[in-house]
């Protein structure tokens, strides 16, 4: 007879065995059972404030170490959290969904149970929607296959699962895990084959092959590939907005990020006027291509997904990034090409004016010598995400965003996700003052916890990107003191910042006060922005609606 | 010719005209050609600091003034306030949710538009599992009559319904609109004799009749027909906790909040005591109904809601509450009979003992003598709902809390909607401290509008409420410097309360300090709660699925 287990065991089995370490949640009744089985794992639990911040903080937590999980209460917490899976789906990030559920029993017994919105199928029916795979698992017998299938879709797919489990489920007996089979996707040799033969012949012909690459290189953890390809062939590469650090930014080859019209002018021209560019995991969505002002020539590109690949016009099915990268790296393409990298002329070294008023464009000018190996950058979205498009980032994978899902109030949560496996690594977090009235009380977890990231409001008294677009009193928010959040949460360091001597002094202290956080509430003038800003809100207020 | 206006200013005449003043909501992108036709309607657009928020105030609003709305941009708006609309499904709140999103044309030129989850419906998919109607505003010709019937069908089922404007339809032209059809459901006038034959047979038969009436009587504004009702019969009337307050609690005939074994004994004697018990308008949920402790002889009750009544086990469809109760009213239902109230002994006069540390029951003892008719009271989810379940409530409708969904962190955004249209009442806010960390930031919206709850924070370390169900690690949180949030917002007046001595001390200064918020931060011992809450979590701890 086949060993036994419980539902509940099995889960917390496979959630150790696919490398988590935490888990990121909000108890709450239906699901107190399996908080009670994870606390006996070697799982930790990180409690946030709030179900939101749970899902950005896992989001992050995946993106950093492979894969991540959630766990709440039925609707009012998985309902809370959905947001932030629905951005881990549009932009790939693994992560395992758990909630819990009223048990099957008491259903029959009061159909009007607490928590429940029309039926007891709303919220995976919900989850369905954001999710690749959705169970309910009720029934003891396929719930092993329907875990199993939920994980392994989400290692395979880089793309969120979600679980339910009613909670007299979690102690029901069930076969016991036998190794987790994580196979990946099948790839057909023969379309492979003539796929690298067209992409090959194209390169060979090439006079100015470029390479774009994006996220996925790091989803499906092909960055050391993509570095060999990139120096095997001498290519210049360029990454997308949502992709950029996926390779590390000092490297001789690497042109910066590119954002059509909206990024540095070098790199659009060098990978505008490519004769073969080779787009390597990129998701070809509106934010990170410049909002709508890419000028990309379909018929001289090559586009390697997860999904398939595209040459001109016509697509490769069955063929993943993967062994593309690989059969590429292995084909004869020709002699190594002598990169010439137009680079722009290296900014001067910043030198602070004690009594100059601290701008967006000077604010970035100074905080790219503050990074280091040891820290990252998260980055809300608004300004601060186009501030920071131009930081250069030491490391592959240290810059952390929702480029293209764009959700306000991912920073900060993000910072704990980030932080909580890998202590030495430092968060440096942009985040705008709207963005953080949504979810900065997670300042209360990186409290508990000890971590030590250093939080910089741009403070600009409202919601300044939209001010470019369309601008309203709506735009404006109620100002709040956001450095003295110590206070509140007990610990913690915070100062005002408005001129560039205060920014020196503050980043000062700040660097060396490692046992806790640090905010700077760095006050902007209301409509100071960053140029790239300035283009992208032209774009966009050409598409708002407002009558003319 | 027809009259034409466009589709934005369709949809703003109708907010108007069915009562709204104010809408709640964060602008988007996708959205913002529409707030710019809010502002310049007499609407008024209230900004709060999250969406989650903005659908917990418009909620409120609805509850206090007929009909709430709140508008918010594509997926990263709608999913976050989607809790919030699920709770106002689930309560009968209505709520008229508007969302934009991308435009149609753009829809086409770019596939991958930031905000985007999965496909163009995946927000309105969600949106018909938890609202009543819901429809994306795609045809100019269709917009003005789904625009109604979505409307009216949120009045009528006073539920919430969905409208979604692609950003290039709200300045499409449409006809103008007509007059609105509200008309009520139809009821079929020889089912309701029959029905009020049974029902007012078995009301004249009775020794015992005693009404339990619900929150539908507010949602369906039939107070004044339920006290005429009460009056005429001399029924003795008891409330569900959802529907507390939905008569003048000092009302003679009043018997209390009936929660089976949770509640006050006289209650549950007379309720269950009863040989013809008429349930009025009230949701028969597990946390209504004492969480399982309720024992009531179906076999005896009359059970009309505003889908249809149950006499016994038998159904008469077709009839709704308003008739229902309009004709029971003209029905002969015998003499008036004299209620015997047996209420238990008044209590003595609350005597502060200045040293004494403050206690939840002492703390609710103390706040009965402190509730006025200018005084409405807001309770979050936790202990703070079973403890304020026995206040006194002087005028009707003037208790809120989500007591059936039961989603924390409704209360301080509540404050919000429920007196930005009626400044002269003074919500007292009782909320947990953990529901405080998931949407206090709402102090911000409430200092930038002048507004001046009295906030109460049970400061119990933890999710107690869940202590008593499941005890571990997860229950407890970080703890704050409630207090100190009039720094953070730069408004409102806070302080420490351990003692009573320092409780009268702190109502005093709050009671006087009407231009502003006051934040109470009231330290409790871990493990204090509510004699109803001891209950409950005994109650609950039985089917969390501990293992044994």
């Amino acid at each position: 007879m086949a060993k036994r287990t419980t539902i509940g065991e099995y889960l917390c089995t496979r959630l150790e065995q696919i490398g988590l370490k935490h888990v990121f949640g909000i108890p709450g009744d239906y699901v107190l059972g399996f908080y009670d089985l994870l606390v006996a794992s070697p799982l930790e639990v990180i409690g946030t404030t709030t179900e939101i911040a749970a899902g950005y903080a896992a989001d992050a937590y995946a993106r950093v170490n492979g894969v991540g999980a959630v766990c709440i209460t039925y609707c009012v917490g998985g309902l809370n959290a959905l947001n932030a899976v629905a951005g881990a789906y549009a932009e790939k990030s693994p992560l395992v969904v758990i909630s819990g559920s009223p048990g099957l029993g008491e259903r029959l017994r009061t159909p009007l149970l607490h928590h429940k919105v029309r039926d007891f199928h709303t919220q995976l029916q919900i989850y369905e929607k954001v999710t690749e795979r959705a169970f309910a698992l009720e029934d003891a017998q396929d719930a092993p296959g329907q875990i199993d299938e939920a994980i392994t879709s989400c290692l395979r797919t880089k793309r969120p699962v979600y679980l339910e489990i009613p909670r007299d489920m979690v102690h029901t007996p069930c076969d016991a895990p036998g190794p987790l089979k994580t196979d990946p996707p099948a790839t057909d040799r023969a379309v492979l084959r003539e796929a690298i033969a067209e992409a090959t012949a194209m390169l060979r012909k090439a006079k100015r092959p470029v390479i774009l690459a994006g996220v996925e290189i790091h989803r499906f953890d092909l960055q050391a590939s993509l570095v060999k390809l990139v120096e095997k062939t001498g290519y210049p590469i360029a990454a997308t907005l949502l992709g950029k650090s996926i390779i590390r930014e000092n490297h001789p080859q690497y042109l910066g990020v590119y954002e059509g019209a909206m990024g540095r002018e070098h790199v659009r021209k060098a990978v505008e006027g490519s004769d073969c560019l080779l787009i390597l995991g990129a998701f070809m969505t509106d934010i990170n291509l410049g909002v709508y002002t890419a000028q990309l020539d379909v018929s001289r590109s090559i586009n390697a997904t997860s999904d398939r690949v595209t040459i001109s016009r016509h697509h490769y099915e069955g063929v993943s990034l993967r062994p593309f990268i690989e059969a590429l790296r292995r084909a004869s393409l020709g002699a190594r090409r002598k990169a010439r990298i137009a680079r722009p002329p290296r900014p001067k070294p910043f030198r602070p004016q004690a009594k100059r008023a601290v701008t967006v464009r000077r604010l970035f000018d100074r905080m790219n010598g503050f990074l280091d190996e040891d820290k990252m950058v998260i980055c809300d979205i608004g300004d601060c995400l186009f501030g920071a498009a131009d930081l250069t980032i030491h490391k592959r994978t240290e810059f952390l965003s929702p480029a293209y899902y764009t959700s306000m109030g991912f920073a900060v949560p993000a910072a704990v996700g980030a932080q909580i496996n890998q202590r030495r690594v430092r968060p440096v977090v942009f985040v705008g003052d709207g963005a953080f009235q949504m979810t900065g009380q997670e300042l209360s977890t990186i409290a508990r916890h000890g971590l030590n990231p250093i939080i910089i409001v741009l403070n600009n008294k409202g919601y300044t990107t939209e001010r470019f677009i369309n601008e309203g009193p709506y735009n404006d928010i109620h100002e709040w003191a956001y450095h003295l959040w110590p206070q509140i949460v007990r610990k913690g360091w915070g100062c005002e910042v408005r001129t560039e001597g205060e920014l020196e002094e503050a980043l000062g202290v700040a660097q060396t006060n490692t046992q806790s956080f640090s905010i700077l509430n760095v006050h902007l003038e209301k409509m100071d922005h960053s140029n790239a800003m300035a283009r992208l809100g032209k774009r966009l207020s050409q598409r708002v609606g407002r009558r003319k």
